[in-house]
């Protein structure tokens, strides 16, 4: 594992669960983690549970006891790390966005196919397809309980850029970061958007806005900043904010809406799809519920019914606690970590690829571009 | 009163209650109710207690016993019979939208200026400012308990076209209609934006669609619709769903959805405002309840609260039932008629007024413009 | 009418209300209304639209022009008011509870019952019933929607009293209001739990508490108060709260918790039932919505549906307004008055009967009894 | 580790994690787990990361390599094995209920009390004390935000029995597991009521039923089971659900509900806490949420508001994910591993202690006594 950061934590935390509740074609080992401090990343290695530690990349990747990296760095690095792991003959899942930029990428989605011919896997990390109750979710749209879709509205809202005095990190810095709420929080509800309806986006039409253009620079990072001024501040140069809206091929109408500035909404990716015969509400903050209109039963008793998605017959619930006993964020790494030993096992691409990856990045781009060109409806590359 | 279908139901439950239940500086008298149809309308009159009926909305005005004049009947009457209201020196109350196009709503509020001048009163009948709970929210705002306005979000969604077979009614054919979900919801939606905003859309950008183009006809109105088909059809000239995005001066960020399509969702007006310091949540829904964050809290004990506007202090609350025992849709109607009930005694103008159905129209007029130019944002004509 | 205060009130919207929405068999003319300060029962006539006013109840129940007495008082004078409007050969509607002792009780249903073999209607105004929502709990119970019913669980929260400075009022006072929190809030609770069950509790075991014993007394009314003390405090004579759990001849199980110190709880009647088959929830605070359970779907798909009970087909609905668009608290009354005027015009006694509001005297008797006697089960006396 | 079924899987997810996720001033090591069925229990070894396995408790307590016994069976077996776990000089985490009968408890409360004279800990596992929003609870009541104590109102429902073919297990025999829904369930709601209050209850007034008197058995445990009749139904002896009363020194009413049988409720542990200042309200089912109503706000803007308690200062927040990123039930075994090892290496008893378990049995067997006896108030043993 390249990172050791949340990221990190969060996948260390999948890895070493996954073996102990599912039933796995073969067993993960933590062999080596790997970051740019000696002391850190040790001290990570001890508490995460890895084997060893590494402070090179290049190092890790050369190793012959790793067979499959798991990248959980900034943006700016995924592309280069990802080319090598491939290069190297490992399997890769790299964290979500794949890149900063479309061209790379391309470039790893080209590497990520050429691999697989040689029986690598490669996977990109949008982990929230894989909570139980958006699982349950993409099932009933594939089983035709909602029917023909109508909408899809979507919305990712945090709050901890609402405060000015919050300082500039590396996600406010469009050279680290690539994007602002735009792809740390965009590219979630695409991902999940298209996952959901089983169909891509063709154009998008898209307001994005920057409401704080100076934040206080943290002390200790304020040397690794360029465009540092007098004042102690630095400029914001990505997104704080970004509306979108969107055709699916279906004639289905997209809403989207990721922002860090919603008071008192932490974690709020709020999605609800509304089809001909029935409709699919979802809340992350809520996030073993899942909330279900059929549209076919008679008016007297229908209603949004909350579905506590603990059952066991629901996605990856056969494996975990009794109905009512709720799971957490943590899990979606846990079932991640299960079905990529499950692909590597079988030597089948698995969902998301690197090229789902690839066409978020191109919507994210396009929103980009119709943001630059007065909303102007912008069809998405393919 | 002109028209006695639902808004005329609901309007002379407002009149006959207003008195009842407030302290009026004038105590309104239900005259004369008027409709097409004299039987339905004698009907009508007898039902809703008003004295007598009229057939013709001209005999209506003329009369000597009529000092205000509410209109009920659809977009495409209200600028001929609330000109020719103000002309022969009427008060006026007009549901909304104003008009079906900015040069009828245009007319009506120069004829309603002039007429102010001679004393008289024109009102528009945006209810939902008068719901306990949007007014409660508006003098938060106001208080500037939210702080700085980031962003602004309402949805409007209905449920009752969602079936391809539900009939081709005039709420489908734009020469009556004037548009669909757009003039229905999303005037309501556009209203109360800039009502709890303080402020008006600079410009917006917008998708509209019918997802339903053709739809089976009602047998007694068949005769009055153009475009009747062979097969019993006819075509929808009207939107069944808009999306649009906005901006306000201040920099904040709007957007709106209205359709007719979300299944399972049957009133749901749901609206969010986050500001700097906090945020204001409303689901018409639950029309009792406004949720309300404080983010100037300490994060320990800090939540969006649910406030039950039952209160004796909140907005209309002083004249009701007490704490807890709520109030539903048709108060609004209620609030309205007391609210104009003072506007007059007072030979004040009183909001929203025809300049303000005008602003709103406008609104409507760039999404409708944006959605025929390929989404580009569009500016809002002053 | 007798009385003009809150329930005065609210009867009287109802009974404005009743003929303008449904369809009445005989049209509600609202005659006289009494009370004993003759200034303000003439400004209640002018508010309410009563035609005349009276201000001996003697006299009310001597005129020609009444046919019918709505009793609105406090307890303490019901059992007198209403036997003497039953000999007078009038209809009575009496608020609940129907008296302040069983024996009182059982004196007004002999009457009741007499008077009915003369063609007189009586009635006593659990109003909770006549929600659409509990309308709709109690026609799914009646259709085995939720089979063999197991538990039945209602609390009736609010918290005006949690304030220990809170005045002495007479709802405070044995020797007017009978009991506290358990003949006000109680006894709806009581008659719902047996109304939507469909069968009469067998006994209680209860507990209930005064935990403010002394209050202020509020200046007007200390003259009229025994016990006052030179401190300005007068004595709480009735309980704050009460607890209990009863028993149903189906063997289902019943808990009631009754009170005025539930901080933050304005009108929190609270209700669920549990059957074989599923589960219905209701909550007055959200008055238009029941939560209903069907236990026979799969668990996959299975979940507390929230029906929105303003639908054309729910109970009342037919008259009001659109799907969605809510009804308030005082539509109960307005409910009220439709169905005892059908009773009225058809002859027969309607639901609740005053033997319906003395079985319930009986169970809050019994709840006392318990009380005094260490919580030991009570049966219900026949 | 004894005993590897769903208790054994979640403490063994904990003891793994909690090193993992916390500082911790020793390392839990899993040395070994025990079970009858020696193939079986080798396979939960493997599967939950223990490094060996024994298949007589005995042995286990018997080896030096192990520090801490953690007792997962059911309750008949915990007061033997936890005798003898403390003679061994071991530490002891007994899972709840700490035992069948208050004798058996009030012998292991001795033993640990000796025990811990000689350094040895011993705690009983009440996980729902460690829930974040739990712990904030009692951190707010005892901050005083709630004020004087008026109420306390604790549901746990499930809904597992409510089918009654549904089988005849080891907990419903109550030579296994002491009682039904009121050993299993009422044991946590009795402990989080005092726990909360922080203060025991006085006494108690009890009804409990066993609505569905015998059910089918399953095969494999036929041969295990007494009362075996011939048409392949055993008898419950255990109760189905327990409903009582309660009061506390403070003068505060305490309800309690435990059920099998309520349909659609899966794992509705769901209690409010009502005092002069405030009040406190929460639901297993959506375990990352308190909500708080501060009764001396003003009435305009006071509310009950949703605490999402995953900040950073909420109880065991300190380690977890940012703001919103909710936990799940198993982490309140990974909480209840840390605070064990540190209470090990502080030497000091950790809360709940064993005498907590035994007052908790106390009032539990005086729930009992009280069903027993007509539901008289019966007074809690001290």
């Amino acid at each position: 594992m390249v990172g050791y950061a949340f990221m990190g934590a969060a996948h260390s935390q999948g890895w070493r669960t996954a073996g102990r509740v599912f039933d796995l074609p073969l067993r993960p080992e933590l062999s080596v983690i790997c970051g740019r401090d000696a002391q850190a990343v040790q001290a990570a290695a001890d508490r995460h549970g890895w084997a060893s530690a590494e402070t090179d990349w290049r190092a890790l990747i050369a190793r012959d006891d790793v067979d499959l990296v798991d990248i959980c760095t900034p943006g700016d690095s995924h592309a280069e790390i990802a080319l090598a792991a491939l290069a190297a003959g490992k399997h890769v899942l790299c964290e979500k966005p794949l890149a900063n930029t479309v061209e790379e990428a391309e470039a790893m989605t080209s590497a990520a196919e050429a691999a697989h011919a040689r029986g690598q896997i490669a996977m990109v990390g949008f982990n929230y397809r894989r909570l139980p109750a958006t699982a349950l979710a993409r099932r009933m749209v594939a089983e035709g309980r909602i029917g023909t879709l109508r909408h899809v509205r979507l919305t990712y809202l945090q709050d901890w850029l609402a405060d000015p005095q919050s300082p500039l990190t590396w996600r406010l810095r469009k050279e680290q970061a690539g994007s602002g709420s735009l792809g740390d929080l965009g590219a979630h509800i695409v991902d999940l958007a298209q996952f959901l309806a089983g169909e891509q986006l063709t154009g998008v039409s898209a307001l994005t806005e920057t409401f704080v253009r100076r934040r206080p620079l943290p002390g200790a990072q304020a040397g690794g900043l360029s465009a540092v001024a007098a004042d102690g501040t630095g400029e914001v140069t990505v997104d704080d904010a970004a509306l979108f809206t969107g055709r699916f091929p279906s004639g289905a109408l997209a809403s989207f809406e990721a922002t860090r500035y919603a008071t008192g909404r932490k974690n709020a990716l709020r999605l609800e799809l509304n089809g001909e015969r029935g409709s699919l509400s979802f809340d992350l903050e809520r996030l073993n519920e899942l909330w279900y209109h059929d549209a076919t039963e008679p008016d007297e008793h229908a209603g949004f019914r909350r579905i506590l998605v603990t059952e066991p017959g629901h996605p990856y619930l056969e494996a975990w606690w009794p109905p009512g006993h709720g799971l957490g964020y943590e899990h979606t790494f846990v079932h991640q970590a299960r079905d990529l030993v499950h692909a590597v096992a079988e030597g089948r691409t698995p969902e998301p690829s690197f090229a789902d990856g690839l066409q978020v990045q191109r919507v994210l781009a396009a929103v980009e571009e119709s943001a630059e060109k007065n909303s102007v409806f912008t069809p998405i590359a393919v």
